[in-house]
Formats: C-alpha cells, sequence, structure tokens
C-alpha cells in the first residue's frame, strides 16, 4: 500500500531491482491483478510474502453481518494460504452504528476469532490483531492498545492468534515497551510494521502516515524493543500518505529503502 | 471556549437567562475583555468561575523559553485567583523541535511542577493537569492517559497538583475508569469534563469535539465513575468545534444545555 500506484509487475520490479526481499500485500491489488497470478508472480521473482493485510471488522452485532464478516475472513485466510505467507493481519472494527459499548465490541472479537483460530490454523497462517490508534476507535478498531490486542490474543493459542506490532499505533503508549516483551515471551509478535508520526494530521486522519525518519518516532528504538523480546522476521513500512501516493512509486519505494537503511538498520 | 463567539457580557446574559451556573474561562477572551473587569462581571452576575484554562507547555529543553513558560505560568495562577476560581488547568506540551525523547519531556513537565505547586498553593489554585487524547502526543500534549497525569500528580500534594477528567481524551481507555477511581480516593479530580467523540476528525484534529450526544461517549457512564469516586464539583462542557462557532452562540450554549439535561442528568 506504501507505493500502491505501482501495478501488481511493477511492484515485483521495483522490489528486485531495490533489493527489498519480501512484500507485504493488501487484499484488494491482490485481486486486481488476480489472486493465483499475483502468488506466481511473487514466487517466480523469489520475493517472500511477508503479511496479508486484512481480515477482521468483527464488531457488527446484526447477525448476518456477523456471518458475513466471518465468510470474508476464511476468504481471506485462504488468500494468504495461496499467496504463501503466514501471517493475516486483522483491523477489527469499530463500534456499530449507534453504539456506545467499547467492552461489548471487544468481546465480539474474541467470539470471531474462537471460530476463525482453528480456520486458520488448519491453513498454517496465524492471526495478528493489530492495535490501532485510540483515535481510530470507533469507526475503524476498538482494540487501541497493545495490552487490549495481547489480552485477546492470548485467550488463543500463539499458532493461531498473535499481534501486529506497528509503531505508528503504539509509539505514544508509555507501557507498549513491556507489552512487546509480553508479546515475544508469548510467541505472539507476528509482525512489526513502521510509519512515522508526523503532524498537521490529515482530515480523516487515514492518510498522514509519515514517512521514516520525517517524524517523532525513533525507529531503533522500537526496533530494539522487538529484537529484545526475540523478533527475528520481516519488518515491513506501512505508509498510507496522499503526498507519497502522488509521486512516482518507484521513486517513492528506492526512498523508503534508503530511510530505512538510514533509520532503521 | 463552546462559544467563543459570544463576548464576555453576552455569556454571561445568556448564562443568566439559561440558568447555566458556572463557566470555564480561558485567558484569552479573559485578556480581551479585561481580567480585573471580567472578574467583577463574573462576581456582579453570581455565576462560578469553574476552570480557568490554560497553563502548561512545560517540554520546552531550552533554559530560556523554560523560565519565560514558568513565568506566564505564574501570571495564570494569578489570573485564577483574581477570578476567584480555585482549578488552572493544565495542557503539558508537545515534543520539542527534533526531539522523540517522550520520556524527556514528561519529566520537565515534573520539574516545572514542582516550582510551580507551591506557587499556586500560596495562591489557593489548585493545578490540574490534562491528560490529551494520544493524538495529540507529539505536538501539543506528551501526557496522554490518566494513568501518566497521576504518575505526576502523584509526586505533589493533592492540594497542588490533580487531574482533569475530559471524556473526549480518555473514552477509549480501559484503564481510564479505575484511574478515576485512584484520581478520586487521593483527591485528585479537579475538574471534570464533557465532549463528545465525533468521526470524521477534521484536518489537524483540533476542532472536532461533538455536541454532547452526537458521538459515540456514553456520557452518564462517565459521570457515574466520577460521582463513584467523589467528585462534587462542576461539569464543564468544552467543544471546541468549526460547526458550532459557526452557529449563534446564544443558539448554541441553549443546544449544549438542553443536551446536558437530555444526556447527563
Amino acid at each position: 500500500m506504501t507505493v500502491k500506484q505501482l501495478s501488481m509487475p511493477e511492484l515485483v520490479d521495483a522490489c528486485l531491482e531495490l533489493g527489498v526481499p519480501g512484500v507485504g500485500l493488501w487484499r484488494e491489488p491482490v485481486r486486481t491483478y488476480g489472486l493465483e497470478a499475483t502468488a506466481k508472480l511473487i514466487r517466480d521473482a523469489g520475493l517472500t510474502v511477508t503479511t496479508l493485510c486484512r481480515g477482521g471488522f468483527f464488531t457488527a452485532i446484526d447477525p448476518a453481518e456477523r456471518t458475513k464478516a466471518l465468510d470474508d475472513n476464511r476468504r481471506a485466510v485462504e488468500e494468504a494460504a495461496t499467496l504463501g505467507t503466514e501471517v493475516l493481519v486483522l483491523v477489527s472494527g469499530g463500534l456499530p452504528a449507534g453504539s456506545k459499548d467499547l467492552h461489548g465490541a471487544r468481546e465480539r472479537i474474541a467470539d470471531a476469532l474462537a471460530e476463525l483460530g482453528p480456520y486458520a490454523e488448519q491453513h498454517g497462517v496465524r492471526l495478528a490483531i493489530e492495535p490501532l490508534h485510540p483515535m481510530y476507535a470507533s469507526d475503524r478498531c476498538v482494540v487501541s492498545t497493545l495490552t487490549q490486542a495481547l489480552d485477546l490474543a492470548e485467550r488463543f493459542p500463539a499458532h493461531q492468534v498473535g499481534v501486529t506490532v506497528d509503531t505508528y499505533h503504539i509509539w505514544w503508549d508509555d507501557r507498549a515497551p513491556a507489552q512487546i516483551a509480553r508479546a515475544g515471551a508469548g510467541g505472539r509478535i507476528h509482525t512489526f510494521q513502521l510509519a512515522d508520526w508526523t503532524t498537521p494530521l490529515p482530515e480523516g486522519v487515514l492518510n498522514g502516515r509519515g514517512q521514516i525518519g520525517d517524524g517523532a518516532i525513533d525507529m531503533r528504538e522500537w526496533k530494539a524493543y522487538v529484537e529484545a523480546a526475540g523478533y527475528t522476521g520481516a519488518i515491513e513500512v506501512e505508509l498510507f500518505n496522499d503526498g507519497l501516493w502522488a509521486r512516482g512509486g518507484r521513486e517513492v519505494l528506492a526512498e523508503t529503502a534508503e530511510r530505512f537503511v538510514q533509520h532503521v538498520l
């Protein structure tokens, strides 16, 4: 999504050219290019699909909506397996229209995970609950902290349900370092994502994730936390940013790789 | 600030007409009308000044800036005393330019409180640290949770330093109810403010505080928390909202009073 302006073959070419060894994919571009075609393209190029984004949106109350969401998540698990990635990132969903019950919404996520976890395991896929910044609590994700994500994940086996550690969402939280240690001890850091925090936030606060090094987050500090917690998996850079999307995708990918070397490695 | 389009005399008239017994003031409009004149106007009308907003912005590293900030806060204390309110609300300040050190910034707040707390006490004023929503952590307030605010406040006597409980900033936090109990047990709930959480957030995320009842927050639930914690002080409605500011101030105040009766009482 960081370079969504690139087609799937352009993305693969750019990754190969820049020495980027893996890529996290989103379902929509995969669908556009075709699931099987994407899987073959990436495999033939020798790239790794680090994660698939995203399942989730488990907070509906209406039974028909809940069934539809679970069906869609089963398809997401199958897509992850087809793409050869072991990790499906989950964004839990916000409050249903008119509801003010955050606690109830969080409990419905647990209900959904109880159904989806074993299905994912059968397909060799682990679910990674992503806590989103509290500014998304009402309309996107009622799981706002790594603590809450782990409280949910730990009701299930670690090979079924873990968490996504994303700097953008947790950098402000003085409890997050200890929670990363908790997640690592339980084998539940299923992916590690980076974006920087820049202000002012844009209207709707969705597409203001800052390029690495442009903002308030010390990337090396957070990398050190996940490494100290035993994480050895891929590090993903995930930027939703209208400014970056308006530029050439290859140029943005090259810049991102350069920033990664400069601020993360 | 909810009806900043009203002049000070218009505000007082509207409060009297609607039966609103008290008002929280901001320093800028007080300065515009004059400090002594405002104090006399409010006193003669029989209204209470519930709080003065705001002091704070303690996170600078530069010694000259720190001195300037402390001087300004001493003036704010004096203004609060002149206005006859016992509570000065503090917004702590964000990260200094170029800094990524949240912890260091939080410690500098404690240093400032150590100087300001006794000065406030001499003037009969209590300081109320306001945790701001984590979306303001970089540029406005590095104190993002009630837990952090209390960790700071509890280094000082409760009659010097307590906290502001504002629904807008803490509603997403499942630990906030327990922290309200902690604050109440220590006599540290120095004011209780309401605003609702509505989306989409506007650019810059400053002026999107929702009218009571328009958003995701259960006001009665939070009122019950502070009451169970022993709070018996004023309840303030504090809305920064471009839509409300574009309307007639008297109409907005009437609507707010109506919403207060409907959703809070």
